[in-house]
């Protein structure tokens, strides 16, 4: 087979340290991954080599699903276009999505990148409401722009960038598992009802500084905050607080949409049908990896956009390729019943690593809903919780040697995330579940220890439990070193 | 030949008006046009009717050229994923553009449109200044995001919207012809350093504030400002100003780069091998309609960004598909020597169109370089320089009928633009001055008065004049609506 690399991977190396800014990060910074081509849920390096995509959740349908191959390449040929002109497929597209939601989620921005859409929802949500603030939750992240910044603890909490602006307001994370209320602390207790109160007391202080809320604005399950599943009554509650003091909510689906929590196209309904939102932002899956997103909202709040007489023009947001692609990635769900085999797969998925948690103590939780799965790696699991840091790091790498692609999420980076796109298979669960076990197995036999600082003396492996699926069980001493593990914590897409 | 069409026009429309936010307007608003295909500089209608475009700036090497088609759908089926994998595309990319700049700006971040370059230059330049205050040029627009908006008097001084910030300084537009300073008043003088004085001043006052400057930021040559060309020694000055108060100096590229000036690969480089901006942003042309863009920055300033520990992440930014068509748009512009064609085409051009101010006393200024030309329609051009706002409006609307697509700019919609391809012709040229000609004789002749307010009895007009070029003459007197013209004239790319 021909090579498909133009340059030698050392070359590619340089290349990139010398003209790419540096604050863009590889995955596996150490020896970072050359890919060449993908197909389905498997990506091939320079040398053909096959990795197992657990985490391309922007490959929503399979990486060069052929259907969007071509109509994308069909579409391309024919007309590419700003959507100052008429064209079907930008109103087919928006007629799919607009029978996707739920009344009265009914009108269509289309733009480039989640990024985008997030900007858009809050320029929406502050014309409509004429109000400046704006809450979001602890860890979120919801772009990578000057306006979204500003909404991401993720980013703002980091490094040494923006401060946090006046206008926004910080709701704690509901995470059930490791949060402020944590199920094992309130048992029986409606939490969702609980956290949703920290939002109507925050609304309080804002409103005691005459401030008043644009927007609430949250991921329907919360992805870099750690594959977090808000509980029940969360949505509904907050929805009530955060519209009787006058804002709007939105709900941000660019991670989590399109189908991946199975049963509903997005997430926010897994809340219940009275739960709707004002503005929903949707994105990567929507191109299985080209650029277009979109904010659905209601013709109201359209029609106050529309008012301030300012227009608003994308040059390529809603272009005839891009709409083609988006138009092919919603058929493809439907007629390979993607959201159905999400479920069966997830569900498999998730029963199956549940089952390791017997094995494993430091398994804390096992969570997840269709092809969106969080495993939280913590010591001391009927205790603390505290986050397994060093260890969900190694287990990255080792599954990486072992040729499965993963990340971790959450502020401390301890929860190993699934995404994978939505043509995984059982026995694509199954292969992960096993060799995860593996892993999980060689680490607890002494690779680190309990108190998260490496002991080289205990690094000797037992080779002998199951069967030998380890690919690079042999030379595994030799490669690991943990002093660089720190580099692969931080990587969140 | 097979219908493009998947659904009659009515029914787009009807379509469109549901379900697409009515703030995206389209080009003629009363009749607006179905594009189904487009070659070149062509774009052709549901029914096969051809149209020459002048406007589309974006199709930069031609619609649909098949090395660009070739490209991306070679790539697209092959794999399309994110940065975090090494990939030879996205480094030949980085290569091939620092190139084409001048040391030291050799560092390049891919992101998905000028929009998203613009804040992410904006952010740069804050992090790297430390300030926050930011200088734009009056009627200035540099994209659709929150940030953008803020610098883009464009938007925030029409309409209902968002106010310009406290931060944000609006420097007088560097028009010689109907701006401040005028050539016609000052006759000999430097203007480019009078204009920058302007800036100098705008400094000062904002360091009495206790304020600090962060970036000037501007397009070289200025596009929705009216087809403006700052005069020579204007950037000289103002980048000197700027960075005597430790501001960067920000070059938006997006419409004016890639050879469209003919000489040079970036407008900035008009105004002297020694004027080199900190940070340029590049887009639309860059795609040939796809969506990719990127900034060009120096070593220091990104690792600034750097050393603030948060990561820059893109989703699509620089992926293989976007990296593949940039490469092929750069190779076709040099293979196809279309930079050379811009200046002699662009040079023919403009000639043509001056000659034709002795014909058509509307006609104020003809103004451009390569293949980026203003026609500034004004009244009482040897005196006050009104704008001829529904003149222009009407050239508009009648070129369309003339299968000639259009559109205007500045401050009050008055100066014709052309933006075409870059793959027009001479014979082009040609056809759009002979219809122009007619069309401005027609308008001479008394369909609109010279106070702009429309007379019917005045509508009559001679048929002698030339050759009979005018598709729709026999028609056109019950088409014309001037009352309906307000519509077409705020439309800007």
């Amino acid at each position: 087979m021909e090579s498909l690399e133009q340059l030698p991977k050392s070359e590619t190396i340089e290349l990139r340290k010398k003209h790419i800014g540096d604050s863009c990060s590889l995955f596996y910074k150490q020896e970072p991954l050359k890919i060449v081509r993908a197909k389905g849920q498997y990506m091939y390096d320079e040398n053909g080599e096959k990795y197992l995509d657990c985490i391309n959740n922007v490959a929503h349908i399979g990486h060069c699903h052929p259907e969007m191959v071509r109509a994308a390449s069909e579409q391309i040929a024919l007309l590419n276009t700003n959507s100052r002109f008429l064209h079907d497929n930008l109103v087919i597209c928006a007629k799919k999505l607009s029978k996707m939601f739920p009344d009265p989620l009914s009108v269509c921005f289309f733009v480039n990148s989640g990024s985008e859409a997030n900007d858009l929802a809050l320029r929406l949500a502050r014309t409509h409401t004429k109000h400046q603030d704006v809450i979001t939750l602890d860890h979120a992240y919801h772009g990578h722009l000057t306006s979204l910044i500003s909404i991401s603890p993720y980013k703002f909490n980091s490094g040494k960038g923006l401060p946090k602006p006046d206008w926004a307001h910080v709701a704690p994370c509901p995470d059930t598992y490791r949060g402020k209320f944590r199920e094992s602390d309130y048992p029986g207790s409606d939490l969702g009802k609980k956290y949703a109160e920290e939002v109507k007391s925050l609304i309080k202080g804002v409103r005691d500084k005459d401030r008043n809320i644009s927007a609430f604005i949250a991921e329907s399950l919360i992805s870099c905050g750690g594959q977090i599943i808000p509980p029940a009554n969360y949505l509904r509650n907050v929805y009530k607080y955060v519209r009787e003091a006058g804002g709007v909510c939105i709900a941000d689906e660019v991670q989590c949409g399109f189908g991946r929590v199975g049963k509903h196209w997005w997430a926010f309904q897994m809340q219940g049908d009275d739960v709707i939102p004002d503005i929903v932002t949707v994105g990567k899956p929507m191109g299985n990896g080209h650029p277009v997103a979109a904010v659905i909202t209601t013709p109201a709040i359209a029609r106050s956009f529309k008012e301030t007489g300012i227009e608003y023009f994308n040059t390529y947001g809603g272009n005839p390729v891009s709409c083609a692609i988006a138009n092919a990635v919603i058929s493809v769900i439907e007629n390979e019943r993607l959201r159905e085999n999400a479920t069966r797969v997830g569900n498999y998925l998730l029963n199956s690593a549940q089952k390791l948690k017997d094995k494993h103590a430091l398994i804390g939780d096992v969570r997840g809903v269709g092809l969106f799965v969080g495993i939280e790696l913590v010591h001391d699991r009927d205790g603390k919780r505290q986050p397994a840091v060093r260890e969900a790091s190694l287990v990255l790498k080792r599954m990486k040697e072992e040729q499965i692609l993963l990340s971790s999420d959450g502020p401390d980076a301890n929860v190993i995330k699934l995404k994978p796109p939505m043509v995984f298979t059982v026995e694509n669960a199954d292969h992960f579940v096993r060799v995860f076990d593996e892993v999980m197995t060689e680490i607890g036999n002494g690779l680190l220890t309990n108190n998260r600082t490496y002991s080289p003396e205990r690094r000797k492996i037992s080779g002998e439990e199951g069967e030998n699926h380890l690919k690079h069980k042999r030379t595994r001493t030799e490669k690991i070193d943990p002093s660089k593990n720190a580099d692969e914590m931080v990587i969140k897409t």
